[in-house]
Parts: C-alpha cells; sequence; structure tokens
C-alpha cells in the first residue's frame, strides 16, 4: 500500500507504536524552534533534564513575541533564551530578526525533516514539505535532549486543489475555504495533506499561509508536497542542498478528502469570533473599518508585502483607518528598505511594526473600544486583540490593503488589474542576527543570565490514590487556550512566573476562579467539545496544574492542550456520557476513588459527585506512555525516572 | 536699550504686564500644538470652554506618545482628538507621522512666532527662532480659544557659542555641556539665547536638539536666532516663504551669560539618573552596554540618522546590544527608506520601532534588570524607562551607534574619519498624514467620538476661608512631575481618566499615598527644592486635585508645574525660611487659617502646625492673575467667570 507524504516521514522517524490511526507513536526528532513566550520555560525544562547540549540536527531560539517589552522581564527573558541556547548548542535569533515561523521556513527548514515548535502555529514549515508539529514547551526540551515526541497516530485528510487562483484571491482566501469546510474541530487528530494540480500553482510562501493556518483546523499538521517549486524557493534562499523530492505515492490511502477548484474561490473573511466563522466579502458587505493589520506568522512574507506596497503605492490611508504594517522578517524588511517597497508603504501613511509577531499575540495595536479592525492574521478569538470588545476580521492581504484605502470591507478585485509580483531568483541573506552556539570546548564557560523575573515552575508528585476536589470552574464548549491562560499586553511579558500568571488563570471566564482554588484547594475544571484549542502553550496546563487543578473532565480535547495536561501531571478526562456534562454543576464536591489504580489499570474513571449523590463515568485520554507520566506526576518527573 | 532675540519676539506679541523680569506677562499665542497624552484632557477643557474654532494662527494635534496601544484606550483617544480637530478648526497629524516637535519643526513652526504646546519639550521650536514653550493643557485650551499665555517675565541667559564642533562631536554634546556648567535648575526663570559665530555652523536640526533639550534645564525656553541657515532649511522644506530673520541687537542686555568654545568639546553623556549628571565619555569608561535607543523629539532627525546609518553600514549590532530605533518622523523615514539608509540600519541588526516618541517616555523597551542603557533621548530619571533599576545615560546618536557596534560605551571619534552628511536641498514633502480641519459650513456636523475611558476632569470650587488638612506626604529636593504622576507603558494610556490614574499618584515615592488621601481627606505635600520639574503634564496637579491635595508647600518650584497647581486651584506655596522644611513631619495636622484673606490682600500665609504646636510663614507663588484664578478655583472656573 502506498504512502502519503506525511506518513512518509512519520515511517523515516517512526521510533516506537504503529503508524494505525490512534495508535501512540514516538517520533525521531530533527529540528526544534521555541519562541520566547514559550521559551523560557521550555529552557528551565531543559536546563532541569541536565542534558549538556542538544542532541537535534538544528535547534533555533527565537524571540519574536515579547518585543514591546514595557517592563525589564522581556529584555531579560530574551537574555536567559540567548545564554541558555549559547551553552546547550542552540541557535539564537536575535530580536529584530523576524517572526519564527517565517524565519525558519526562509533559513532552515528542510522537506521531509522532523520539527516540533514551542509554538502552534509551527506546521508553516508544512509549505516546504516538513512534518512541522506544535508541541508543548516540555515536549519540546525533551526532544532537544534527544527524546522522542509521541503523538497519536492521525488521520490522512487529503485536500485536492484543482485549477488556479484568480487575481486578487490570495492563499489565505484558500485556507479560510478550508475552515469554512471543516470548522475549527475538523482536523483534529488529521494530518492535512494538500494534493493536486492546483499544488503547483502555489509559491512556498503561499503553501507556507495555508499549513501555517491550518492550525486553526486543530490538526496535528498540515503538509504540502516538496516539488520544483519548493526547490526554486530552497534555491533562491542559497539552500538548494536542503531540497530533497517528497510526494505521496499514487495508492496511497486517505481516510478523507474534500476538493477545492481553486479558480472558483473569492475573496473571503473570517467574522468574528472564529477562524471557522468565514463569509464572503459580499456576504458581509462594505461595513466601515476602524484599524487594519498586516503581518504576522500568517501573511508577511515578501510577497505579501510586495503585493500591499503595490496596492497602497502613490495612495493615503483613508483618514479613518488605522493601518499597522509588521514585516515578518529581516530579510523581507531589508529586502522591502531596498528595492523602495517600503518607501511606497511609509508615503502611503502605514505605521510600521517591528519586524515581530507584535498585534496577532494582542502585543499592541488594540482597535478602539467596539472598533473594526480586519487582520492577516490566523486568529480572531473575543478579546486576543486587547479590546474586550474588538471585532476582528481575518482577511488576505490584499483585501487589507484594498481596504485600509477604501475605509470600508472592499473586495481587492475592484482595484482593477494585479500587478504581477514573482519571488526573486535570490533572497538577500544575511543571517548576522541569527548567533551561533558556542563551541563544545567553550560552552561549559557560557554564565546563564537569569532576571529576577524567572521563577522555577511547578512541582508535582506523584498521582494520588484517590483525589477528592472541587468542581471549582464549569465551562461551555470551544474553550481556547486564551481563555485558560490569557496572553495579551498585560500578562505575556510573564510567562516566565507562573505565580504571577495564575491570578488570571480563566479571567475571561471567570474572575474570580485563581481566588476559589486559594480559598478550596484540589479543584477539577469541567468543560464541553474542543476543550484548549488554540495556542500551544503549556501555560494553561502550568497554571492550573500550580492552582490546584488535578483533573479537566470534559466532552472533547483539542490534542496539544490534552498532550499539556498529561505533561503537567493533571488527568485528562472525558465523558463516557456526554450528557452527564449536565449533571455536575461548579462548586459540587467531587471525588475519583482509587484513580491511581484505574489509570494503571487502564480502566475507567468513576468520578463520584457527592452533592448530587452520582457516580459518573470517565476515561482518561492517555496513551499507555502518557499513564506512565501522570502516575509519576507529569514528564519532568517521569523523564527522571527513567535517566 | 537694544533687546534680545526672545524679548523682541515678546514685545510683539505683549497683552499685558511690563517686560521686566519677574513680572505676570501675557502673551498673545499664535501657534499650539499638542501630543495625545496630554491632549485629550487639553481637548476637553477647550470644550468645556465653548469656543467653537480655535483663535491662533495654526493649532496642531499630534498624537505619538500612546501609540504601542496595548489596550482600546489609546485608539478611543486618537479617535477623539481627531474629530475635535476636526470640528474645531485644529490640524491633526495621525498617528505615524512622527513626533510633535519634529513634524511641527519640519512642517509649521515659523520664526518670530509664539507657540505654546502640551509637552514640555516644546522649545524645540527654538531651534528656527521661534518662541515655543511647554506649557499646562489647560494653558493650551485657553490660547487656542484665543486667551493670551501668561508667564513671569524671564531673564535672559545668553550661551555665546565660539568655535565649531570638532569631527564625531554632536548637537547632543553641546545641550550636555550646558547642563553640566548650568544644572537641571540653571534655566528656571530665564530664557537661554544661543549666539555668536559657533551658531553658523550648527544646522536647524543641530539648534532644534539643543533648543529641545533646553527643557532639562528648567528653562522657560530657548531660542537661536533665525539666519540664513534658517532659511536654507525652510526652502528645503518648501517653506521658504516662512522664513524671517531674527537676531538680537548688538547692544542687547543679558542678566547671564556663558560661552562654550564648540571646538574644545568633546562627546559626553549624562549618567544615571539626572540630566545634568554629564560626564566626559574618557571619565566614565568603556562600561559594557545592554540596550541603545536612538530617536525621540531629540535626537530623530534625518541628519541624526542618516549619520547613525553611515556608522552601521555592513556591521553587526554587538551580540550583547539590542539597539532600537525610531525614525521622528514620516518624512525622515521615509527619506531613509528611500536612500538606502534603512536598508544599511536593518541589514545591521537594528530593531525598527514605529516613528513615534516611543521607549523615551517609557513606552516599551524596557532595558533587562539593572541593564545599562544609551539613549540619545532628553531624560534619565529613575525608572522612566521602564525598568526600575535601569541605568540610563543620555548620549549623541555616534556615540549611541558606535557604541551597538562596539558592546561598551564607545567613543564615535574612535570611528575614523567621519562621512560627510549634509542636509539635502529639498526635503520630501507628503503631508498626506496631516488631516486639515473641517471647513466653518462642515465644522458643525462633525461628531464628537469619545470611548469609554474618558472621563471628566475634576471638578472644585473657590478657594476656602480655612482650609484644615494633614501633611499627607513629605518628599525631598527634585521631585519630577514622573514621580507624582508617573508615566510608562502601564499608566500612560489613562491619561484621559484621573480617576484610575490617581491610583498611582506618587507611586514611586509612596504607594499607600492614595491610599491615605482617600481616608483622611483633604491633605498638604510637602517637598523640598525644585519640586515639579520633568514633564508638563498637568496631570500632576489634575491628580492630586482629585485626591484632596490643597496645597504643596515646598522650598522651590519648577515653572510650568507651579502654573499647573495654579490652573488646577491648588496652592502652590514655598517657605520663607527653608528650615522650616524639617520642623514638618508627615501627617502633621495643619491648618490654614484665613487662607483666602491671605490671598486676596497678597499677604504671607501662616501655616499653623497643630500637632508640633508651631506656625509656619509661607507665601503663595502666584501673580494677581493667578491669585484671582485660584480664588475662583482654578483656571477653568476663572475662565468662565470671565466670561
Amino acid at each position: 500500500m502506498g504512502l502519503t507524504i506525511a506518513q512518509k516521514i512519520i515511517q523515516n522517524h517512526l521510533v516506537s507504536g504503529e503508524m494505525k490511526p490512534g495508535c501512540d507513536i514516538g517520533l525521531k526528532i530533527d529540528q526544534t524552534l521555541t519562541q520566547d513566550a514559550t521559551g523560557t520555560m521550555a529552557y528551565l525544562e531543559f536546563e532541569a533534564m541536565g542534558v549538556p547540549r542538544v542532541k537535534t540536527e538544528k535547534s533555533v531560539a527565537y524571540i519574536d513575541h515579547n518585543t514591546l517589552q514595557t517592563g525589564f522581564e522581556n529584555a531579560d527573558d530574551h537574555r536567559f533564551i540567548q545564554s541558555v541556547a549559547k551553552k546547550h548548542g542552540i541557535w539564537f535569533s536575535r530580536p529584530g530578526n523576524g517572526i519564527c515561523h517565517q524565519v525558519h521556513l526562509e533559513r532552515f527548514g528542510v522537506p521531509g525533516k522532523t520539527l516540533i515548535g514551542s509554538d502552534s502555529h509551527t506546521p508553516t514549515g508544512g509549505g516546504i514539505g516538513m512534518l512541522a508539529m506544535g508541541a508543548g514547551g516540555l515536549d519540546v526540551a525533551v526532544a532537544m535532549g534527544g527524546g522522542p515526541y509521541y503523538i497519536s497516530m492521525p488521520k490522512m485528510l487529503r485536500v485536492n486543489l484543482t485549477g488556479k487562483l484568480s487575481p486578487w484571491v490570495s492563499a489565505k482566501d484558500v485556507i479560510l475555504k478550508v475552515l469554512q469546510l471543516l470548522s475549527v474541530k475538523g482536523g483534529v487528530g488529521k494530518i492535512v495533506e494538500y494534493s493536486g494540480e492546483g499544488v503547483k500553482s502555489l509559491s512556498v510562501p503561499e503553501r507556507a499561509t495555508i499549513t501555517n493556518m491550518g492550525a486553526e483546523l486543530g490538526a496535528t499538521t498540515s503538509i504540502f508536497p516538496s516539488d520544483e517549486v519548493t526547490r526554486s524557493f530552497l534555491q533562491a534562499q542559497g539552500r538548494g542542498q536542503d531540497w530533497v523530492e517528497l510526494s505521496s505515492d499514487p495508492d496511497a490511502v486517505y481516510d478523507e478528502e474534500v476538493s477545492i477548484d481553486l479558480s472558483a474561490l473569492e475573496p473571503l473573511a473570517a467574522c468574528p469570533h472564529s477562524p471557522d466563522n468565514v463569509k464572503s466579502l459580499k456576504e458581509i458587505g462594505a461595513i466601515k473599518v476602524d484599524q487594519v493589520c498586516i503581518g504576522s506568522c500568517t501573511n508577511s512574507s515578501y510577497l505579501d508585502l510586495m503585493r500591499v506596497a503595490s496596492i497602497l503605492k502613490g495612495k493615503t490611508v483613508h483618514p479613518d483607518v488605522s493601518l499597522a504594517i509588521a514585516p515578518g522578517s529581516k530579510q523581507v524588511y531589508n529586502m522591502l528598505a531596498m528595492n523602495g517597497a517600503l518607501a511606497d508603504i511609509i508615503a502611503a501613511g502605514a505605521r510600521v511594526l517591528e519586524c515581530a509577531c507584535g498585534p496577532c499575540i494582542g502585543m499592541g495595536q488594540s482597535p478602539n473600544s467596539k472598533g473594526i479592525s480586519l487582520r492577516t492574521f490566523n486568529r480572531n478569538f473575543e478579546g486576543r486583540s486587547g479590546t474586550a470588545d474588538g471585532q476582528i476580521y481575518l482577511v488576505s492581504p490584499e483585501t487589507a490593503a484594498a481596504s485600509a484605502l477604501a475605509g470600508v470591507l472592499t473586495d481587492p478585485r475592484t482595484l482593477g488589474e494585479e500587478a504581477p509580483i514573482a519571488l526573486p531568483e535570490h533572497f538577500l541573506i544575511n543571517d548576522n542576527m541569527v548567533e551561533a552556539p558556542a563551541s563544545e570546548a567553550e560552552m561549559d564557560s557560557v554564565e546563564i543570565l537569569r532576571g529576577p523575573n524567572i521563577k522555577e515552575f511547578p512541582v508535582t508528585g506523584p498521582l494520588e490514590e484517590t483525589i477528592a476536589a472541587k468542581a471549582l470552574l464549569k465551562v461551555g464548549d470551544n474553550i481556547t487556550t486564551d481563555h485558560i491562560m490569557p496572553a495579551g499586553a498585560k500578562i505575556l511579558p510573564y510567562r516566565s512566573n507562573i505565580p504571577y500568571l495564575s491570578n488570571f488563570c480563566f479571567g475571561v471566564c471567570d474572575k474570580e476562579f485563581p481566588a476559589r482554588c486559594r480559598e478550596y484547594g484540589p479543584s477539577v475544571v469541567v468543560g464541553g467539545q474542543n476543550y484548549g484549542q488554540g495556542s500551544s502553550r503549556e501555560h494553561a496546563a502550568l497554571v492550573p496544574l500550580y492552582l490546584g487543578v488535578k483533573a479537566v473532565l470534559v466532552k472533547s480535547f483539542a490534542r496539544i492542550h490534552c498532550a499539556n495536561l498529561a505533561n503537567a501531571g493533571i488527568l485528562p478526562l472525558i465523558f463516557k456520557n456526554e450528557a452527564d456534562y449536565d449533571k455536575i454543576d461548579q462548586m459540587d464536591e467531587l471525588e475519583l476513588k482509587n484513580v491511581r489504580k484505574a489509570i494503571e489499570d487502564n480502566a475507567p474513571v468513576i468520578v463520584s459527585d457527592k452533592t448530587k449523590g452520582i457516580e459518573i463515568e470517565t476515561e482518561a485520554v492517555l496513551s499507555q506512555r502518557q499513564r506512565e507520566m501522570v502516575l509519576a506526576g507529569g514528564l519532568l518527573n517521569y523523564t527522571r525516572e527513567q535517566n
């Protein structure tokens, strides 16, 4: 039987397990990446493992999230990460060098290799045929130490692309279409592979836009073939030698398949407050726009910004619109500064922000109250922009630029003929902002620089025999990691300080939750479907751990968050019978009697609700390995036990 | 008797009073400017005055302070200011267009005119021979309404410049030298005029650097002649018609004079934590540097950044240094993007920030803890960088760039020959980010956009007959407006919300002060010398007013703050006998018996300290007009009474 692209890479990297959907598999990891918001914790965990030098082919630490620096914490974190990287064999991409996914694609990604990153948009690397997955920081730490990365073997979902994009229709519209078709849960437990004639017409940055935002499908990852287009891109990056061809076998079997005719697509937008709330611009109408933001790991490539510059050239941003643009990498920024496109962007009145994630992660440029903001980003969760009642629409760079000029949501197809913009034959190559690690001879003398905001991560012990806990929080469906552990400019700088962060846990849902945890002690969080969707931040597990959460009992989990809970030693439980969700109320007294034995025996976990006098059957969403991990009190304890 | 430059302008604008040092004079104001941090309040005050359209020749509202936008408040403020400006005849410089002082110099300033701005660095305009002064927002509101601006007639201080700057020595070194000679109190009650042969060798941006940072001398303002250099600059800005010649009469009489031989100057730095703590680079030594920031209204001109670009070209920022650069205006930014200099800056690894005030006002780029940061800015007050233990050195752009490459404080004279950089014959002129006000016919239909964070300013009533109050705070010398009402990224966004701001009043000195005010009611603040130095923010008066402060009793005041207290209706008192400062303790019960009568009679104010059983003689620092104002309960009540 033939294999899909992802199955081929998995086969080449399989350390344990069977390639059957749902089976726990261990993968050898070739490359890792971290960003600074999750990185400090990941490197603290790596340090705790006691491995002197990373065992991967290439590990890169990026600084791109906490770049506003409204307090000492961020610069301290950057220095900590820089010093850890230098000491332990990790490449360091300095602040100002750009967004991890954009830079990694340009300078480090290799087709056919495995990559995990402590950022949920790591699948960007699928644009050049990598098996690139978002993971918790601890998983990344383990992979840096040479350990495998464990996932449940995904199903294969094929997206067959036919035709060719019409002028002014963009890669962003492709992934918005996929989200419309599949929803934010449609990719759970699956790898999305793009194939068909339509693939050839898509450049690498366009493919990367699509795989990047595949994260919003809940997919394990998304991947494109590595073909001549990939080869040209790598050659233009001076990395032709990194290219290998990769395609699925003709007789590869996919579990699911959808088809999209690229030529039939029109400009789309994801309406507030979900990336799958997708409508055509026509359906939405010419709504008045207050702000437009262009950038993020989804749409900040050379190609994206050249298209934006050509739309803005000689025009002026509408007086009622604030247009902010953040280039995705120093390479992009520098090329635009050299070829005049940046001058066109500035002349038109755009606010050019530092080359970083910026407003996409709520670091600045919060819109006005009730403001309508068009963004080329990947997420429009409620409140993520920093403005609680902000109305965020996700659009293509072309739609964004056209609307910024008009002051209302505007179909770029009204702009007339589209100027052809090609990728350059040679990108500007200057890696002077990537610091090489110290040599093995010098690494011991590198001093680690630790700031006062960097606190230890919470410790935990082996799973108790029986857990008595209160249901201190009950929430609904589609709870995101932004609900559990909000980000934004006021909290993100404290990602190295779990005690401080704990004050904001579930703040979006219930500001009193942290206080209740302090008052009542051990707790269970009860939730609905797709609990933990969104980012890969392990803080959404570590902070509840710190607050005494012993188990999370829901209808279903998002993949990365479920793994993060297990890594933290928190029990991820699902209802056997979803209707039982309605029987538990917040503040009920619960008991998980003989839970340790149930996990050891892979038996159902019985949650007895003492308040209601009922027993509810639940199941731990844990592989054999994860069961051992939870019994040990989390991955770090487990890893220590193994060594 | 001949006149100085400033005396000539004053004479041409004198509405009331006599041109004798110390006399209260009223000046007709030709131009005003506001920035957004002080602007919202100024425009609320303007609205309260009920004047439909500004009566100045040109009033401009800039957005340059609150540009990080980590919440909805800033974008709301920007929209409020934009709508007020449009309605009431004010030009609006959109976010992204640059720093008020830089843009005003480029596009609006006119030699011989008067300008007041709700920002303490308004004296930048003195670089082209304007009489440009920082003022409280209410003063600016009154001036927009056509009312005079009142100051105490300043003394004249002449700085005689001889010789010519050596290569790599900069205008910044000139003003640092003046600060070293005169101290941060040396300019109080004075106008600093630059003259002598040396003036001719200084370009307008260099002169503007010097007058800008004259604010740190405590001077009323600083001014240069308007000469051929000024004419060339204005011509290059397409504004040759705005030029008039201005110089002092040969027999002008100055109250003081100092001389500086430009050719003898060497690169200097203001060491932590005061702009007058000036040493030569040699004296300081090659200290290790963590961060370098280039920009601000002091040093972000075309000339400054071209020099920086030429130093950085082909090099890489030292791995241990974070170099942030914020261009001063869209004109500067656009020209650098067109001529390749920006590409050189990006290539070297600088983090290019939005064209705005940025880190100078603590909006981002806080250094690491205990970090040493070299900045081309104008203030290095403790904590202003956002890092409480940050060590900030103020230096020239040349020293900043040289040090960013070396990683240690570096004399730029070690760089070899200096590339000659001339001002362009024609600046790039594109005012598309300045919005014209609505015509008189259309102004009535402009709707004012008010966000939920915009609260009314505190109201007050006529001065009471007798004030009973507790000395709820006692502080020392040189208290800055940053002590009284901190700025920074966490507080500055709330400048339109006095109740919220009040939680942070005097937070640097004593976090419990606001709570004490709420507990005990009416209060007096006791302080030492030079109380209220620093910024023009009237919030440093409005917030204490809101908290119930009735009087501030100190050894001496900084000019603008003292006027802001009177404007707010708070009594500014000084000790007749400075030794009495030591007799009052914090929490003493005070009584100002018959204080209303004392103010009416221009008699000493007797403060009886009930706790100590003593009486202390004090004097209100008020002109006749200010006495009437304080009796009425502040300038707004007074203005209403007058109408």
